[in-house]
C-alpha cells in the first residue's frame, strides 16, 4: 500500500494551501499539479515528448473510453497503458463511473453496478466496482479511482444520501479487489451539496485508509460559492499526509480556490478543448484567436511565456491565420500553449506557497482576472 | 540571376538520372528531392522543427491560397513567408495559375490574365503574370514559378497549341517583371500530350535562360506511359546545368520514373493527404491502418524506418486505435512517417545514382512494388 506517497513541503497557514511532492511507481511530481487529460490514450494533439517538455509529471486517462475502444485485451497485450501510449511518467485513471452515469437513458443502476449501452455501437456492457478495478489493473495506472456515482446537481437530499451511501459501499468493494501493489487506489468524497453528507462520506472513506482521496461531484453546475463551501467541508475531514484531488476542475480561478482549500491535484479537458476552439489562455484571460483584433498582431500569445509557440516566436497573426483556415498546426500550438500555461500557473502558485506569499498570489491573480472579466 | 544554382554530382548514363545539389538563398539541398507541400503556410499537421528533423531542405507553398488568406499585406508586414511561418530553409511557390484554372466556371481567361471569383467569399480577383510575380516577390520564396496554364487532359491540338503559346508569352512577361535578386524564376514546359508542342515549349523557354525549369501539365489523368513519354521529350530539350522540377507528382513509382528521365525536384500533397486518410507508405506499398489486420499488430509501421513514429516504437495497433477513434496524434504520426518515407526514398535513390546502381534500384523497387499491387 505504498505505491503512492505524499510528501508535504510547505503549507500556507492562512489558507491551508499545500506544496508537496507525490511519489508514484512512474516517478514523482510536485504539487499542486494540473493533470492534462488523455481520454483515449492520447492528450489531444500533443505528443508524449511534448508533454514531458512542458513539465507534465502525470496525465489522466479515461477507463470508460479505453474499455470500449480499443478494449482491455489489446492494452494487456501491449503491456499496459504506459507502454501502449508511450508515456513512462505517472498515469491516473478514472473509474468509468462518471461517463456511464452520464449516459442517462442508456444505463441502469443497481447495487451490483451499472448496465449500459455503448455510445459507439449500442452493445450491452456492465461496469461495477469489481469490473472497474479489473480494468484499471489491466491499464496499470499508478493512481486508480474508486467506482462511484457523481451525485447530479441538483439532487434532493434522499437521493444524494442514498447515492453517497452506495458510493461508500462500492468504495469498500473496490478496496477489497484492488490488490496490485504498484497501484494506489483513491477514494472519492461525494455527498452532493449537503454538508452533513460530505462529512459522512469523508469520515467513512478515511476509515478505509486509502493512499489518497478525491473530491467528486463538484463543478457540476452549482454556483462557485457553493462549490467552494462543499470543497472546504470535504477536505477538512481528510488526513494531512495523503494527497487530495479535485476532479474535473481546470479553470485558473477554480484552481486557485481549490489550492486555497488544500487540494493537490486537478484535471480538466479545458485547456485542450478551448485550444481546439481557437482560444489561448493567458494571465489576463483568454484570447479568442479568430477575433479580428489579432489580424495584424505580430506579438507572441503572451510576452515572457516559455511554451513552444511563444518561445519560438509564433505570432498571434500567424496562429490566427492557421485557426481561421483550419490548419491543425494552429490547434497544436494553442494546445501546447494552454497546457504550458497551466503547468506554469501551478508552478508559480507552488512557489508562492513555499515562500509564504500565496495569499498575495491569490489576491493579485483575482485582481487581474476580475479586471479582465469586467473590462 | 544567381539566386538558384545547380551543381551536378553524378549522372546515371544508362537513364539520365541525376544526383546534384541545389543552392538557394536559404540553404542548399541534395537532389533528387521531394518537397512537402505547405499550402496555407503550414505543412498539414507537422511543425517546421519536425520538417527539419526529417531532412526536408525545401517546401512548397501555394500562391493562390496565401493570396486569398491571409493576403499579401499581412505577409509583407510579417517580413515574408519564411518569417511568417517560421521556416528558414528554402521555399518554392507556385504561380497560382493551376488553382485559378481549376475554378472552372468561376474564372475567365484573357491574354492579360485570369479574372476569377474567390472560392471562399466569391469576391472578384485578378491574377496575371505581373500580379503573380508581385505576389511571389512579396512572399519572398527562393524559387518562383512562372504564371502558366496547365493544359487540361484531354485537349485538342488547337487548344493545346494556343494555350502553350500563351504560356510562353506569359513566361516572357514574368521574366520582365521578376527583378528580385534573391529569388529564382523557373519557366514551365507545357504542350499537353503533343510531342511537337512539348519541344516547342521547351526550346522557347530555354531561349529565355531561366535559372531552372519545370515540367507542367502532367499527371493530370493521362496514362502513365503517356506521361513518361511527354516527360522524356520535355527534359530532352532542357539544359544540363539547370534544375528540373516535375510538378505535382509524388507517388513512389512516378518519382522513380521521373528521376530516370532526369528530374531533380518533385512535390505532391500525396504523403500528408494519405496520412490524413489513415494510410502509411512503406517500401511494400501502403498500409490502410483501419484494417482489422492491424488490430493486434504490435510492430512499428516499417521495420528499420528512422521516422519519429517508428524510431520511438509507436505500434501499428496504437496508431490504428488513434485513427479509429479520430485522435489527431494518429494523423500526425502517419504524416511524419510518410514524409520521412519519401525523404528516405529519395536519399536512397540518390545514393544509387552516385554509386552507379540506379538501374538496379529501379528494377528492385518495381519488383517489390508490382508484387504488392498484384498480390
Amino acid at each position: 500500500m505504498t505505491a503512492i506517497r505524499y510528501e508535504l513541503v510547505a503549507k500556507d497557514e492562512a489558507t491551508g494551501a499545500r506544496a508537496g511532492i507525490i511519489h508514484t511507481p512512474h516517478g514523482s511530481f510536485e504539487t499542486p499539479i494540473f493533470m492534462p487529460v488523455g481520454t483515449q490514450a492520447s492528450v489531444k494533439g500533443v505528443s508524449p515528448d511534448e508533454l514531458k517538455e512542458l513539465g507534465a509529471g502525470i496525465i489522466l486517462s479515461n477507463t470508460y473510453h479505453l474499455f470500449l475502444r480499443p478494449g482491455m485485451e489489446l492494452i494487456r497485450e501491449a503491456g499496459g497503458l504506459h507502454a501502449f501510449m508511450h508515456w513512462d511518467r505517472a498515469i491516473l485513471t478514472d473509474s468509468g463511473g462518471f461517463q456511464v452515469f452520464s449516459l442517462g437513458d442508456l444505463r441502469k443502476i443497481t447495487e451490483e453496478g451499472v448496465t449500459f449501452r455503448s455510445h459507439i455501437d449500442g452493445s450491452k456492457k456492465f461496469l461495477s466496482p469489481e469490473v472497474s478495478m479489473e480494468v484499471q489493473m489491466c491499464l496499470g495506472s499508478d493512481i486508480v479511482m474508486a467506482f462511484d456515482e457523481c451525485v447530479p446537481y441538483p439532487a434532493d437530499y434522499s437521493y444524494a444520501k442514498q447515492s453517497t451511501e452506495r458510493t461508500q459501499r462500492w468504495a469498500e468493494r473496490c478496496k477489497r479487489v484492488m490488490t496490485a501493489e504498484n497501484q494506489g487506489l483513491f477514494g472519492i468524497v461525494q455527498g452532493g451539496m449537503y454538508p452533513e453528507l460530505r462529512e459522512w462520506s469523508a469520515r467513512h472513506l478515511v476509515e478505509l485508509d486509502f493512499p489518497g482521496y478525491a473530491v467528486g461531484g463538484l463543478s457540476v453546475g452549482e454556483p462557485k460559492e457553493l462549490m467552494n463551501e462543499m470543497l472546504a467541508i470535504s477536505t477538512s475531514f481528510l488526513p494531512e499526509d495523503k494527497p487530495r484531488y479535485l476532479m474535473g476542475v481546470g479553470t485558473p480561478d477554480c484552481l486557485v480556490e481549490g489550492v486555497a482549500r488544500g487540494i493537490d491535484m486537478f484535471d480538466c479537458v479545458f485547456p485542450t478543448r478551448v485550444a481546439r476552439n481557437g482560444m489561448a489562455m493567458t494571465w489576463r484571460g483568454r484570447l479568442v484567436m479568430k477575433n479580428s483584433q489579432f489580424t495584424h498582431d505580430h506579438k507572441v500569445l503572451e510576452e515572457g511565456c516559455g511554451c513552444y509557440a511563444c518561445r519560438n516566436g509564433y505570432t498571434r497573426a500567424y496562429i490566427r491565420h492557421l485557426v481561421r483556415v483550419g490548419e491543425i498546426f494552429g490547434l497544436r500550438l494553442l494546445s501546447l500553449h494552454n497546457l504550458w500555461f497551466l503547468q506554469d500557473f501551478m508552478r508559480k502558485m507552488r512557489a508562492s506557497i513555499i515562500d509564504g506569499t500565496f495569499p498575495k498570489f491569490r489576491a493579485e491573480f483575482f485582481e487581474q482576472y476580475d479586471a479582465h472579466r469586467n473590462g
